[in-house]
């Protein structure tokens, strides 16, 4: 499909990508770089490419295709890095979780004549570095692009199909809206997860062991969300700040007016909005998003 | 184990209970009792007991061991229509998310000679009704034993000898105890996730429709307790109301915290925060409480 793929950050998402990518035969090359050497030599050992650099404009050289997959902060360095090594008519992407930020850090070093094409795989886990990846990571999820205005349809395309062969559905939106959404499907979730595991780690009078122990009845199903990276997490919430910051508002209206609720004794209230969010649980099950077996169909231990 | 077991309320727990009861051969008589018509019916073809009725006053004749599984708000009522028909000796527990409030409305009722041991299994799941329930339910669960102090010691072991034959881990702590670390790891969580739902549903710039799209980014593990029945949540919330509202009001007082170093740009308490959480999970883990694998170990939609 391309001919040399240069990954840049090879981690959860750029290491998924390497597998995919010879898994379907996506590329005859991969390229790979990434900032340490530590990590570099763990990607070598997984034998993940080709090609294997710390050097991110070493790399990017004769690619046709080029993703970023670093932490959103990180992004404006990266396109300084590689800005002058990309090969006319490559197409340069990338897989950060917030993308007007992100464009307005690339944007204004990619050269005439690259195709810079703004993307964002919802895929992933709460585990991090190259051996967390796997090639299947992409199946059945969505890839949003935020393609600016005037972007090459044919490169565009290409980039559709490289997705779609590792499995994804491709969405197009523009960059605000793209922000928007996520704040609520995504961030907000994870910083209310992150804020209750907080939460409940400084009690007094319920210890932490506690709280393991019985987590099964609720906690538990925060606590994945807020063991994800703390450097990704800083980033988006760096990054995304005002769309962020009004999901939270909006959040602590409502939550102020549940406590509310609560503290009168209001059950009617309570009883409505119980029933009101059932239907949303439906609507993803229906859409496939989501299993209805008990316990989200853990696969039990076996012991 | 016990001769007659009488199961006043016959909905995902009692259900559950009738299953596990014959499976594992633990009475060798189930009387049922149900408030209304319908759901005795469903009982009865899900053939769950030997004797059913609308009275629970009839049902609990004869038996040594009565469990009440009904709304926390129901208990009062049921014990006053049970009280007058136990027979001395018996054993009377329930199975309610909350215990001051349950031993408060009950305890007044219990007539001298019974044994009032009052419990709660720490297992569920999002649906209700007769027809949700499952012998497997209790496995590998907690089960929780509040007695008031000079229970008698023979009946507490004969209790936990049951419990521990549906697979359930016994543990004794005071009541209010039992309603501080269930208000944390279950009320909190599920209030919460029942607010983020209400948030999210309530956007006028993204649509429903996109949240349920790009739910598998954080969003859809929330719907799953905010899909939980919205009588017991009412009751629960109504029942166990001052450690629920500690535990909001420290939980809220964290967000603003938080969203204050997202305002702020506060990178270093955002990635403090964030690596803080890690350990959590990680412990949960190592408890068997969840498993590790990718997405929660979610079974993936054949198609
Ligand atoms: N994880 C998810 O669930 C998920 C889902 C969708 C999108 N994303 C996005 O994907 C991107 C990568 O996430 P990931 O989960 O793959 O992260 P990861 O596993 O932590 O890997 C991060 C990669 O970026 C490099 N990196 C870190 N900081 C850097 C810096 N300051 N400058 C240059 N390179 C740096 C790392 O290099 P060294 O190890 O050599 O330092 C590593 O190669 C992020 O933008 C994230 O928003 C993540
Ligand atoms: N679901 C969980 O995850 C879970 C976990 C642990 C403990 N619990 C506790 O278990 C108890 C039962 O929950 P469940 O999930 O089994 O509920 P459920 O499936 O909704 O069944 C409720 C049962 O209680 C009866 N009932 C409802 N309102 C009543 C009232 N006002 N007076 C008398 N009976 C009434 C219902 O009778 P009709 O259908 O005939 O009206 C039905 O038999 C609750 O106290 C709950 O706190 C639940």
């Amino acid at each position: 499909m391309y001919e040399k793929v240069a990954l840049i950050g090879i981690g959860l998402i750029g290491s998924s990508l390497a597998r995919a990518i010879r898994q379907k035969g996506l590329a005859r090359e991969i390229s790979i770089a990434t900032r340490s050497a530590d990590t570099l030599a763990a990607a070598r050992e997984l034998d993940l490419g080709d090609i294997y650099t710390t050097s991110g404009a070493e790399a990017v050289e004769n690619a046709d295709l080029v993703i970023v997959s670093v932490p959103v902060g990180a992004s404006g360095a990266v396109a300084k890095e590689i800005a002058g090594s990309l090969k006319p008519g490559a197409t340069l992407t990338d897989v950060g979780s917030t993308k007007a930020s992100v464009i307005a850090q690339m944007e204004p070093y990619v050269p005439e004549g690259v195709h810079f094409i703004p993307g964002h795989p919802l895929a992933g886990t709460e585990h991090s570095g190259p051996a967390a990846g796997f090639a299947e990571l992409f199946e059945n999820k969505w890839c949003i692009f935020t393609p600016l205005p005037g972007t090459d349809e044919g490169a565009i395309d290409k980039l559709k199909a490289f997705w779609e062969a590792c499995g994804s559905h491709v969405e197009l939106m523009d960059k605000e809206h793209h922000d928007k959404v996520l704040a609520i499907v995504s961030h907000l979730p994870h910083i209310i997860a992150y804020n209750i595991v907080g939460t409940a780690d400084d009690m007094e009078t319920v210890t932490e062991s506690e709280i393991i122990k019985y987590s099964a009845s609720g906690f538990r199903d925060f606590t994945r969300l807020a063991a994800s990276d703390p450097t990704m997490w800083r980033d988006v919430c760096l990054h995304n700040r005002d769309a962020i910051l009004e999901m939270l508002s909006r959040f602590s209206e409502d939550l102020a007016s549940l406590q509310r609720a609560i503290r009168w004794g209001d059950g009617d209230k309570l009883f409505d909005l119980f029933t009101h969010t059932r239907h949303v649980r439906r609507s993803i099950i229906e859409a496939g998003q989501d299993t209805a077996a008990p316990d989200f169909g853990r696969v039990p231990k076996k012991d």
